[in-house]
């Protein structure tokens, strides 16, 4: 099986900005693991978590024109990927390619591909969601904070469900009705939605705060939510 | 001042896939009078025309992933980029930039920058908002085979009138409605219209077949429909 | 066995620009299916075609220089050797090199490298036998429109006759009297014939339009013509 | 006049890894003021401050090989510069160079290039002095967090003078006695002294917490230390 | 004037490949007299000379390939452009490009280019030619160890004549008769000829053991051969 | 095993420039050796000898900065990788990387990287020092003119003493008192000797004039000396 992955920032960084080390390790240790049993992880979108955001934040007072302030926020999450880089050693690609033709040519090597964010104008998700199609995976994980998709915001409405499977539409609805995905790049933005659908790659949503989840999903649990077509 | 403009494509191909050469004659004459008179012309975006989408064609025929088809759609816009710089001979720069940073690096030379689409998943509207972002310009000109934004599809209702002033949001809502925008990345995607919300850069919306109108706009001019903020 | 593969434009577009795209379909299986039998086509070279002269003729007609004009007809190529991309999918190097040195590297990892001409001033016959030199492969398969060389012209004399084999010299003398190669980069150009000639790269000149004759010539079928040294 | 500056990255972000916006917002502004003066500063060199430090210390954990390490602080340091270009808007050089060759090609467009180090094993410093004399400038400035070089560790002895001018030679012998520079690529490493000895370029040392304090160095102000040869 | 140069090897360096410094120095100075003469010397082509030839010898015993031995020649001649951008030092691009568009996009800056070969399969009289072309100068100079173009090989026959002008025909027909540019690359090959055909760029071929010849074409003089159309 | 190798420019050539083509046949012949028998030989990074001192005397006559004269003495060791590059034929990786980034990318493709230095102010040892670290090989052989590390000068003093073992410390004292490495670049520079330190990389320093010694070494012979930590 041919897998992308996609690490949220906030899961690889606390809110002070500090790096959940130990989080990373177990994750490292799940790719190779996978890596040894022939499921290949060919790609992992890193998100840019607090400190894309304190930079962000930053360059905004110094008055920086917002395209250049997305780069801030790519280059942040390069560093996520770089630290991933170090902790899975010879069996990562040396550097992080920047635009999807590059991550298609550092995928032929047979290497695990880490990518920060490739261009401004476009989320983590819709980079994700961009891999996945051009490296023709046979999965993409989405490896949040959440334990997948809401019928409402679980954080705001007690009586929200988590569902098992949603197609795009429905998933389109609950963002327009409870602007659950009201900030600017959450869960899925429209670009990572049209991508999706276009391509139609069966797509999980599940909760990243254990890395093994990611081992359960291949072994075939229904945990989370998967995107259906 | 400063300006980038986007040619559709439609408007530097006939139906057939012909150049239309009087025309790219014409629209190079107009920027090289611009740039005599310190108006500068600071990157071009072209379509992809019929020759992007007779590749598409083929190749979707041929089974490739769709993000490899937009690529196959840069590609073609690229040829019709190509042929513009020609045309401007040694006032444009002489390759075509696929990035947004190397679009940057090669606006700083001065030269006018062709480019014909950057990265798989963003509409060369999208490219052209997120451009105009980046080189900071005073002024977004978007050349199309039609006059303006209208409240109703013209081709289908007399009653559609031709709008002067839109905002994004007014924008958003003829879309939705009409379905006006409903080709794939016809006149303005969900991500240009964000990225020129939250940049506000000044945009017209005018018809490019008559390459005399962006002298026009240049000299402040009412045609075509402006995008307020 | 190792293989480099020139198929000409003619035979992926037709002449309104078409793309023919079951024969490239075929092509696709039929390199496959070497590739399965230890036959490595390391590299598949293809030339503009339609695309190509229509857009070099309406450059010219902007006034663009000379070597910009290669620069599109070589954009043109890239077009046909990107959908051949999308038909090898995986097995293919997923970006088209731009120097003999980007040829040689992207070949280095193993997959099928597509390529649509590289610098101005050289034919993509000169850039097929230069990359089968560089990749010191044992064979160059030329496909071409026509069943091999002949004696005269065959379009014009009845009594030209197909020859099995030729030396770079007789080749060349042939060139020289018939004007057979009158066209701008028909065949052989002196640069192609002078690097066959000093690394002696044998070479066939084959019907292209059945692509199995690819697989005939493998199997060592003796049809064509075969450049000796 | 032509200059690189070289500002420390504890100047940049405090302890915690906050960024000190208004500081860097006055930088700007001196840089500017400057530039519209003719005194050309051709070249910002950054250091990786408090984020360097934190993501290189969660690279150890993981394991990750030095010169990775030496990466990810470079990386930070880039975050760094990256604001700057913000803060300097249309002035700065739109990307960032990561060879020396890239940065004299930069500086070859007359922009200002930010630069958060180069390759792995050079210190910033080192950095700072290839790039002073590959531009072959007048004056390189570094602006550190002290007034200048002093006799002994000012902060541990209270005897300490501080220097108006010094050698290379008593600077290296200051660093072996005081262990005044023990920490990994303080002020200057071997390397970059033997770069500022060879080419022999006029150095300042001064406080940069007053960004003021380079237009006060360029004024002809005698403030810091001056490297001598 | 806009103006490319030729300068063959074995100008740069003697048959013991020693380098002949002095007459680099004078080439600068005069370089940079034209320059602030409002002369554009837009890029300088220099040969490999015996450096090149040497490691080709020696590339071949070890049975490099021979493109190989191509490229080989290329860095050979590139380390010769690299001393005199050494010499021209600010006023010279600072990196050597090695495809035809990053020349084009080197000399947009303004810079004086060097190059040292591009391509294999291309002598450097063809890659002067492409510059020339692409570049759309205004003259191209080609300075050699001899005064001009004979009627015969004038080391060999008393009786050859300097001729002052020659047409491409003509000179194709000196080359084919009297083997004067027996060698590999001498003066000019069939690619260089048909690019001087084809875009009609007045070309001198001079003596450039005084360099101050450059001066003396450049004021009108009538010296060496040049080539009409 | 993983190894990378560094050989000494005057292994390579002799005073006179020369280029020992049998001994580079033998080293040749020993990598591909080690390479069929599972002893990998990541790369080899080679001096620039008597070429590089030549170009950079000439340079510093024409007043080239010092940092373009490290870039010639790179090229020219460049030119010395690359007829290693035609020796190894299809196990070399096709081109130099200039970068560590690409070194890595290079060493990713499993072929034999050829190295000839990186970036200005760093030595070949250092380079080969960061490559070993960087690539994390078990092993680095440092292929010399002399049998190994002696107590003095053996050149100077009869009662020289060659070493089998030595600490980074001790030889940084040995390097300091007898002034044995006062060279420029000689043998290990103090960047070289950090970087071992830090990374402890078995490192060997042999006499390389016989390329079978690196066969001693892989064999586990005790010839030459071993950097202990």
């Amino acid at each position: 099986m041919r897998v992308v992955l996609k690490i949220g920032g906030s899961l690889i960084q606390d809110e002070k900005g500090n790096i959940r080390v130990e989080r990373l390790a177990e994750y490292a240790k799940v790719i190779l693991k996978l890596r040894k049993e022939n499921t290949e992880v060919l790609c992992i979108i890193v998100g840019g978590g607090k400190t894309a955001r304190k930079y962000i934040e930053a360059a905004r007072k110094l008055k920086a024109v917002e395209s250049l302030c997305d780069e801030i926020g790519i280059r942040a999450a390069q560093l996520n990927a770089q630290i991933m880089i170090g902790a899975l050693n010879k069996e990562a690609y040396p550097t992080i390619p920047e635009t999807l033709q590059e991550v298609a040519k550092a995928a032929a090597t047979g290497k695990i591909v880490l990518v920060g964010g490739l261009q401004p104008g476009q989320s983590t998700n819709a980079v994700a969601a961009l891999i996945a199609e051009r490296l023709n995976v046979d999965i993409l994980i989405n490896a949040t904070d959440v334990e997948g998709v809401y019928t409402k915001d679980p954080k705001k409405d007690p009586g929200a469900k988590k569902l098992s499977k949603i197609t795009v539409n429905e998933l389109q609805e609950i963002i327009n009705e409870t602007g659950f995905f009201a900030g600017k790049y959450k869960l899925f933005d429209p670009v990572a939605l049209k991508i999706l659908e276009r391509s139609k790659i069966p797509t999980w949503i599940i909760n990243g705060e254990d890395p093994k989840n990611v081992l359960r999903i291949i072994a075939g649990e229904k945990i989370g939510t998967l995107i259906v077509y």
